[in-house]
């Protein structure tokens, strides 16, 4: 059971204000979770219906450090930030800032991407090409905003996410730097590289003049249909596929 | 002015049902409207604010056929599927389902995309790539869902969304038949070629078993980190990349 005041306490971390005071989010959906409880990461409360609890009570074992709440599915769907019924959530601790490695093959640098979905999706797609770290710019969408998490697959697990003013981060490292622009050289022409840092602008204005001015290269995806652009997270897939390592 | 009866019907349209009785969806957006505006495509209804309506006055006189509509911003906020503010928003007549045309080059294929943000967005890839038909299965998103439209970024105009069962359409054509899958031959392992049909399978379940068995290839992109899979738009973009004539 969860009283008022902690349902409230709970629903108030799918607000950024919140989470950044209690240093507390939540990754919820059945997936997800399951990710998280199969990881070492510490985890601050699991609620869950009672029959999911029962199905998955080694794995819950497994973090005592936890606390569990059994509620009915009404709570959770009081809870949740999706519009899909649920099973389990978890409140989990942000974890500390950490300095940005600087010896990663590849990076992502996003520069002022806005949509959750968005950058959910680019957190998955480091994920599955094995890129670890993402540089976002002040500004960015919030990485622990529910549709982020949601987005991510359980990306967060594997993929660490900076914040960093991109200029002085760009010209600390001496790898190519490409910014996928509408205007640079078809990404049909580039070799796949060892090392580099994929920069993404914002979703309507692209990458900032600063930024371009730090990168090395100007990189467009050849479009031959009638779309103006192609959404963020599909440019840096594209991209990723293309340019790194096979 | 908008009566309440009017607010009650046009608000109707963003559930299906009444899209499917009415014959009618809605567009919004300032971009997309453009888009839609500067087509040839008929429009019923046009409502906007005053000032977006005197700013864009000669391009809204070119839709004689459509009734237009002076509000203000909290009755387009009523009326709007989106959470951000709105200028302007058009009622459009959906357009009566014409037969696939057979001698495309590529062709999109949808086995069951359930996510309006993923439809929204591989149309607006077909788009980009230009590639003019996308086959769906029976029970995809439905391709005029306001969420599905936004992200499509005006796709509309220029891709022709066609439901169909996909095992007669695949058997029908004797051109390539491409299914992404996760135990596929490697993505960058695959020449590039004219004619093709790329499928898309559901988010969670992959492509049905009997596509996969109407299909000619299984494709998988290589991934080196930790995700289970990419998402099913992006996927399709990276497929388009490498697939489709550079």
């Amino acid at each position: 059971m969860l009283s008022r005041a902690q349902i409230k306490y709970i629903r108030s971390l799918t607000k950024q204000k919140f989470r950044n005071e209690s240093k507390l989010f939540i990754a919820e959906g059945e997936k997800i979770v399951l990710e998280w409880l199969k990881s070492r990461e510490r985890i601050n409360i699991i609620i869950g219906t009672s029959e999911w609890l029962t199905k998955y009570a080694k794995l819950v074992s497994m973090h005592a450090e936890a606390t569990c709440h059994i509620v009915d599915e009404s709570t959770l769907s009081e809870l949740s930030a999706l519009k899909t019924p649920n099973q389990v959530m978890l409140v989990i601790p942000i974890p500390e800032p950490s300095p940005i490695p600087m010896n990663d093959n590849w990076y992502l640098a996003l520069d002022g991407i806005q949509d959750p979905g968005n950058m959910g999706t680019i957190i998955r797609i480091a994920d599955w090409f094995g890129i670890r770290s993402i540089i976002c710019s002040p500004g960015c969408a919030d990485i622990y905003n529910p549709k982020v998490v949601q987005s991510a697959m359980g990306g967060h697990l594997r993929v660490t996410v900076y914040e960093s003013n991109l200029v002085p981060f760009l010209e600390s490292i001496p790898i190519p730097k490409i910014a996928a622009t509408l205007d640079g050289r078809s990404a049909y022409g580039f070799e796949r590289m060892k090392k580099g840092i994929l920069i993404i602008g914002n979703e309507s204005k692209g990458v900032s003049e600063a930024v371009l001015e730090a990168a090395t290269d100007r990189i467009t995806i050849p479009g031959r249909g009638g779309a103006e652009s192609l959404n963020a997270g599909v440019s840096a897939g594209i991209l990723c596929a293309l340019l790194l390592p096979c």
